[in-house]
């Protein structure tokens, strides 16, 4: 039974409430927001229009009050179905500049004289041609919003959790269905197209995120497209799914022996499974995102730095901060959902990666992803 | 048979040729481009990792030369498949600025002391964290692109066109093939579910677009995700997918009567499909965008301007410019591919929207999607 699809108000007022009390701790007067996750975050609007670029969306959350939309008068009907009571539309794509204007006279009337917080730091971007961002300064004064948005939504809610269960088991049951498509001699994107309805099948709304490699013991890197090549007996297949349930995304990968592995294949992908319960066993408010880097990395590269990061945060995006890196001494608390993913570099200059996805608790850390097993799964064997 | 994939490096050697001509034309030394079509329109760069915000990715186009792409590690080894000699790499996530250093280095080694123009207007953004952007500002000079990037991507080569068309050709198969899945009875998130399947078994890589609606005689907006209530005798439902071939976009829709149509729904649906040819007509170099505009607007809504933009254009994004609206003066040129969107304002206050993709070539327009017919096509009759 899937979780109950969207929030109750109650979830976006608690949101409003800790954005609000943050911003009074940095002496915001509000917050300015322009992408995908950050008007989602506040108000449940929920659509996959955002892949036009046309348009300019607005929300403004004031540090005393409720949010207020500016948006596209093509927003406003999915829009009033959301909790938010103001609702101010502009036509667009339009000649001048009027959903700018509304914008300004919005913050002016908020906030006048305010200080307004716009996501600047990592991971963030404006969404805003920088042409209109450089029309809206004058009279106005922004600055960044102190990370609030990004700390928010490192921590989430029951409900939310519950959401990147049911993305991780809907991808888990696709993975154990892999054998039904995959096999060597099939082409790889083949491979792609079947998995993703296989995930599709198996209940995700959406499929934003599919990458997947193929080799001998290993692969050259793990964001790449399909190519037209067959699955080769003998090689490992690797496939790592960011699908959607109802706006959240799971990530987490799968590699599979094509034929009998052989025992560096074997040890290899053994050595990944240690690596990701190493950092498993700690992944326990009592450490930071380093401690677990390190942790995994004693194991994968013992005596040296693992290449990259090795996990990040995940949820409304596929990757959000913080990673798992050396130098990352944020605290582990509980409601964030990181995944744990392994980088073993292999003597002939190939990767093997591994990924999982674990839910922080007061006490132990919980598996969201189902996790696999030392000896790497075969596919016709 | 599907085209090949990618392009042959002629076809990047012919962009850069054509974006050099244009800075020199507006005194720019370089363009700087940060967003997946900017970087992928000039290399190829073809992965769905874009989903992931943590790094930045830069292209540096110079007046004079090949591109330089400073990217992070985790993409050199495609890259490295790209047409693309000069790649230059930083580590990333990581706790410096080290990625903003080897752009500058870039930059100043390239086009010391010149001037960068970076894309600012409709239907860009900057993808970079402001504060990085700022960080980047002391000692060089940017600018706007004169909408350079924006207006190369207008005009499409034969062998952008052809990855269109077969874009194109996937999602009509994939609408022929509805009365497979939707019916009265059938939830609507479950027919969104199984046309994306559909789409993938029909040849798809990705759907990253799909909107649908479902309503007695019109629907509320066009945007919306699905819901669980099942489809109802007697209504309409719509489905609009942009899926993807080889990186190249489709955008069209369909509408269905569930049951037999009454008159009202079949008068609509043929009003749609006359302002489409009414557009269709008149698609070519000796008009503009307006007068499809106006073309249309005469059949849907006669007296009056109809709401919102009636098209777009269409390639490697869902939605790019020009629009369909009544003050885009620009004229038709071959090799535009543009979606004409006629919207139907109802009594009801619900709309009735019809979508058909074409391309415009020295002579008549060709339809690139499989135009429907007057007649709506009957589900569950």
């Amino acid at each position: 039974m899937s979780p109950a699809r969207g929030f109750p108000p109650s979830e976006y007022r608690a949101r409003v409430a800790r954005a609000q009390a943050m911003m009074a701790d940095v002496g915001l007067d509000a917050l300015l927001l322009t992408t995908e996750p950050g008007v989602r975050y506040f108000t449940g609007f929920l659509t996959r229009f955002w892949e036009s670029p046309t348009r300019p969306w607005f929300l403004v959350v004031p540090a005393r009050g409720d949010p207020v939309a500016v948006i596209p008068e093509i927003g406003t009907h999915l829009m009033r179905q959301c909790w938010l009571k103001d609702i101010r539309s502009f036509a667009s794509p339009e000649p001048g500049t009027r959903g700018l204007a509304l914008l300004r006279d919005t913050l002016n009337e908020l906030v006048p004289g305010g200080r307004i917080g716009v996501p600047s730091g990592p991971e963030s971007h404006l969404r805003l041609p920088l042409a209109d961002w450089a029309q809206l300064q004058p009279g106005l004064t922004f600055s960044g919003d102190a990370e609030i948005l990004a700390r928010l939504r490192q921590i989430k809610s029951p409900a939310e959790v519950a959401k990147i269960t049911e993305a991780c088991a809907i991808a888990g049951r696709a993975f154990d269905r892999l054998p039904e498509i995959a096999a060597p001699g099939v082409p790889l994107e083949q491979v792609f197209r079947r998995f993703q309805m296989l995930c599709l099948d198996e209940g995700a709304d959406w499929v934003p995120y599919l990458a997947g490699a193929t080799g001998p013991g290993g692969y050259g890197d793990v964001i790449s497209p399909a190519t037209p090549a067959p699955l080769r007996h003998g090689d490992v297949l690797m496939l790592d799914t960011g699908l959607t349930h109802d706006g959240y995304f799971c990530d987490f990968n799968r590699n599979f022996a094509l034929g009998p592995p052989d025992a560096q294949l074997q040890a290899a992908h053994a050595r990944l499974i240690e690596a990701t319960r190493a950092g498993f066993d700690i992944a326990r408010p009592a450490h930071t995102h380093a401690d677990l880097y390190r942790a995994m990395s004693r194991v994968l590269t013992p005596g040296q730095g693992a290449p990259g990061r090795l996990g990040h945060g995940l949820g409304m995006e596929l990757t959000e901060g913080p990673s798992l890196v050396a130098w990352e001494e944020t605290p582990l608390s509980p409601g964030m959902v990181l995944t744990l993913e392994p980088v073993l570099p292999l003597p002939s200059g190939a990767l093997l990666v591994h990924e999982e996805n674990i839910l922080i608790t007061e006490g132990a850390p919980q598996w969201l992803s189902p996790p696999a097993a030392p000896e790497i799964p075969v596919l016709g064997a």
